[in-house]
């Protein structure tokens, strides 16, 4: 088989990463060409309609083949049923996908925290509103989000403590992403709400703990959390609680 | 074969119409329990972790046979596999999960043009915010996307005028309701940008006019559009009327 090829922005994590865990997991060989020589220009190829019949609207896009895959929980899917991250009935695979779908709603809401008006204009442009809004998302959104999660986990009736089954899904591996995007994004609200969701990070220790994703982590393909991507640390963002929006409602 | 049951809310178009119109153009017994008498507890039990052993994050859900659902794109592909609103091949269905995932994004941004601070405050609180996210949704991210699936449509090889293949998908579907919907929600906007994709507008009128959906849009199965849904018209959001008519302003 022909190795993968992964299109994504060489510098940030991003929604990139849900893909590069799942093919570290599995330890199938893949090229990362954003992050080689030329890669601007492969990944610009790839959305592009003149170029591919298929284009993708945005990254990541993986080339499997003569197929080219787009969107993230699309991508995982495929990954899912070709190397054993997802479980072979059709019930079984359509729960990761729900529960992906679901990670990648919160993923999104990530990233509007700090951009809740234009991604195309720049954080401090969106200062004010980013303030605003990612006090929801502290306060409602995600508690509401991984609380879901915890609940999944527990009502899981296999052993293992795995979102899905009793084996390790991709799913297990975008929670542990989740959870570490959060951590860095939100220490001091993670710290303070994490004892609620103890299977949740028994679950991300477990992740981090397996051999390839340890191996993984350590390297330098593995690129550290920064402020280009969907988590991003300002401490302004991960305020004390209450006051001024809360007593308006 | 039980019916299906459809876990939405009553009174909006919402995420829901997508599956909505996926059930009626198949054709599909189905039981729209939200709209029905004791509808909200039957939804709220679904997103229950003590009842449901799967249960949802958020409605639309729906239930087949032993099965519950969640996730407006996963259902399409649930039901798009079982009744012929989808291709037969791995690539193609891939292909379509793509594109129905980019259109829940876009359908996404939709929404939070008018709520881009946070879906728990009311729109007046966050009306001046949404003025400025609406404005980047309508000269930033409509026509990127919308001008993404003209292209799409452009590139498909095969005749018919569908977005993937030789015949109708659930995607086909979809484009028709982010037309209805962007159409409602910021008619000028859409009357000046229209004219850039003449596929896409001719995909919108060829849904339309397919017989079960026509019957549909015509019965009162078909809620309205109004300003509790995704799609809302507040004319402050939808910005400057064309060169032609600013003279009557």
């Amino acid at each position: 088989m022909e190795p993968y090829i992964l299109y994504y922005w060489p510098t940030i994590q991003g929604r990139g990463e849900f893909v590069r865990l799942a093919l570290e997991e599995a330890a199938v060989p893949y090229q990362d060409v954003g992050r080689g020589r030329k890669g601007m220009p492969q990944i610009d190829a790839v959305l592009d309609a003149a170029i591919e019949a298929m284009p993708a609207f945005a990254p990541p896009v993986l080339r499997a083949g003569a197929q080219l895959i787009g969107q993230t929980t699309n991508i995982l899917q495929f990954l899912g049923a070709k190397h054993a991250l997802a479980p072979r009935t059709q019930e079984g695979r359509l729960w990761c996908n729900q529960l992906q779908l679901t990670i990648a709603d919160v993923v999104a809401e990530a990233h509007d925290s700090h951009h809740p008006i234009s991604m195309n204009l720049y954080y401090d442009d969106q200062k004010k509103e980013a303030k605003a809004r990612a006090k929801d998302f502290r306060t409602e959104r995600i508690p509401k989000f991984l609380g879901y999660f915890e609940r999944v986990l527990e009502n899981n009736p296999r052993r293992g403590g795995f979102a899905v089954g009793a084996r390790l899904t991709y799913v297990d591996l975008s929670l542990f992403q989740l959870i570490a995007g959060l951590r860095y994004a939100f220490p001091q609200t993670m710290a303070r709400l994490e004892p609620q969701w103890p299977r949740l990070i028994a679950l991300h220790d477990m992740v981090a703990a397996r051999p390839n994703i340890e191996a993984y982590l350590k390297s330098k393909r593995r690129i550290p959390f920064n402020e280009d991507g969907i988590f991003r640390r300002y401490p302004e963002l991960d305020g004390q609680a209450p006051a001024s929006l809360s007593a308006r409602r």
